[in-house]
């Protein structure tokens, strides 16, 4: 029976899973697709976590480090194509530039995570690819990255900023009814880190509930608000155009009870999670069920968070839907265990009855 | 090198972490205060487990049944009263009506929990001491375990119920900042029982933010609204008085900007969570530190969620703040991977220098 795991995706589910293996004597193998470790923190530029603003890249150096490992076998540029067998023993074949393998698994954890929604594919009325100063969290990451934050249509500093949340999330006329749940916490912090910047910039954040569970409440907003003046507004934006060079932002502010009508210099849409073509594509692969929105679905809710529909193939991370990087850091533990367990259960079980 | 691990706590972190410790080859104590084991949803006599409804008896059956391993040395009426030494060598003191001993385990999960907040400590314009037709969450749950809903004052069945969120937590004057992520769930869940069992029964839930992150969104805020009928509205609620029989509630409705003043028949405070007496006694017991609410200190989130100021010590669940079930559940795995790693961490490295 073969002991080793195959984690499919080098992201934080997927690094944190491999180095939970390795930690509890097991073997791994890591695919990744991308040539480096890291996942969509890395690909999308992430630059202060939320909530404490530690730096994305250190914690990506800490998550890396730790599949340097004897027992962990990283492979790059490498995807998943076929999958055969059952628990204890899957087949599975990899491809990469160096050629085909096929590896003989015990058990599988599916990491692969989330992508950002595409603002432009039916909310037009936000006009992301018709605006230039309409742009996205990541695309706002990227720029606070740099340590500089400018309207890229002239390389100015913005006098207004507005972050707009739930795009591509609670809308049911996208599919997309769930609430992306990291949404509010990142643009609050993006919203501090341009107030640090451009302390003459204002900044508001249009909201339909500020969802800032556990500490995320005292460590995010009450600072937004207190020490970096970020204008919280309940309401709903319906409308973006273009006027004398500016943004001319429309809809209701539904506290006031009144039409809000107001120019912006950057307006960024708090675009939410929707599951990455990674999960879809490696989904279909594997056989393994997804819910209505193409995440991961995990029937074994709520005393079971990682076993998918099919007994020894796990999920950790967004692969399973909306994840801040805590829950998908526990959810990697849990698969380890469980993918250990699954290859083990043979051995253990025998071992019980021979008490 | 003792490779037993201390877990303290029966309560679904402790009893997750136990069962997956035995899953990948551990061996635990598993120690538990009351007589039985399940924690706070045993002892609070949950019914139906937010969002998804199914029994909580069930799901605590499930994870009793884990525990049931010759692994594991399940230790009921135990509680923990000394601790010395260090990651790899920890000698605990034990005590139970059988007498006192001390056990030599190689590291620690603290699974202590968390308590309801009891809103007549300072909050006493609700006045939960006061009024028999005021009551908490837990009272509510209760209540909805026998398939019934009345007014405590007379037996009745009530006409209006009013939830009131937040009762306990994001309130600075209590020194309780933080959101307790789970109540507002936990509200509409009972919310929706009490309109099943009373279709003639008008409910309100008054709210700041609808935190329902995830598929909590889909899978409970729009059918309590769309199915049931539950009435939200954004409000704050300033006092409740004693009025024909009746509660006169007195606020402001946020959202349309007017006085609020309503009589309910019933009205369910949304307590939040605070640290248990358990988790306070039991991080001074080991010394571990505590953050500014009480709850158990995480020093090294997020890329580890798990971990305590003291190496080989760590926790999962409600004792390091607020958690949903399904939190947990992940956050107990990865510390079980932790602690394993804790007491083979000698052997392993050996094995690694010798290759």
């Amino acid at each position: 029976m073969p002991e080793t795991i195959l984690v499919i995706g080098g992201g934080p589910a997927g690094l944190e899973a491999a180095r939970s293996i390795a930690t509890i004597g097991g073997r791994a193998i890591l695919v990744e697709r991308r040539p480096v470790l890291g996942g969509t923190p890395d690909e999308s530029n992430y630059a202060a976590l939320t909530p404490r603003m530690g730096s994305a890249q250190d914690a990506l150096d800490i998550l890396r480090a730790g599949v340097v490992d004897p027992d962990i076998d990283v492979r790059v540029n490498t995807t998943v194509t076929g999958c055969s067998g059952t628990v204890g023993d899957f087949a599975v074949t990899l491809i990469s530039p160096t050629g085909e393998t096929t590896e003989s698994v015990g058990s599988i954890i599916v990491a692969t995570g989330f992508q950002h929604f595409d603002p432009g594919r039916e909310t037009q009325m936000y006009g992301y690819y018709e605006h230039a100063d309409v742009i996205t969290l990541p695309d706002a990451e990227k720029m606070l990255k740099e340590h500089h934050f400018v309207r890229p249509s002239n390389g100015e500093a913005p006098r207004n900023v507005a972050f707009i949340q739930c795009v591509g999330s609670r809308d049911r006329r996208l599919g997309n009814e769930y609430c992306s749940k990291v949404c509010c916490g990142v643009a609050s912090k993006e919203a501090i880190e341009i107030r640090r910047l451009l302390p003459d910039c204002k900044v508001y954040i249009f909201y339909i509930d500020m969802r800032m569970y556990g500490y995320w409440e005292n460590e995010i907003y009450w600072p937004a608000q207190e020490q970096y003046n970020v204008t919280y507004i309940r309401g709903i934006v319906t409308e973006i155009v273009a006027k004398d060079g500016r943004l001319l932002m429309k809809g209701e502010d539904t506290t006031m009870g009144r039409p809000l009508e107001v120019l912006m210099d950057v307006i960024v849409l708090s675009v939410g999670m929707e599951p990455s073509r990674g999960t879809r594509d490696v989904a279909g692969i594997l056989g393994i069920a997804q819910n209505k929105y193409g995440f991961i679905a995990l029937p074994g809710e709520p005393m079971d968070v990682v076993s998918t529909s099919v007994p020894g193939i796990f999920v950790a991370g967004a692969a399973a839907g909306p994840k801040d990087l805590e829950d998908t850091i526990g959810m990697a533990g849990a698969a380890a265990v469980r993918a250990v367990g699954a290859v083990r259960g043979g051995a253990r079980a025998g071992a019980a009855a021979a008490r």
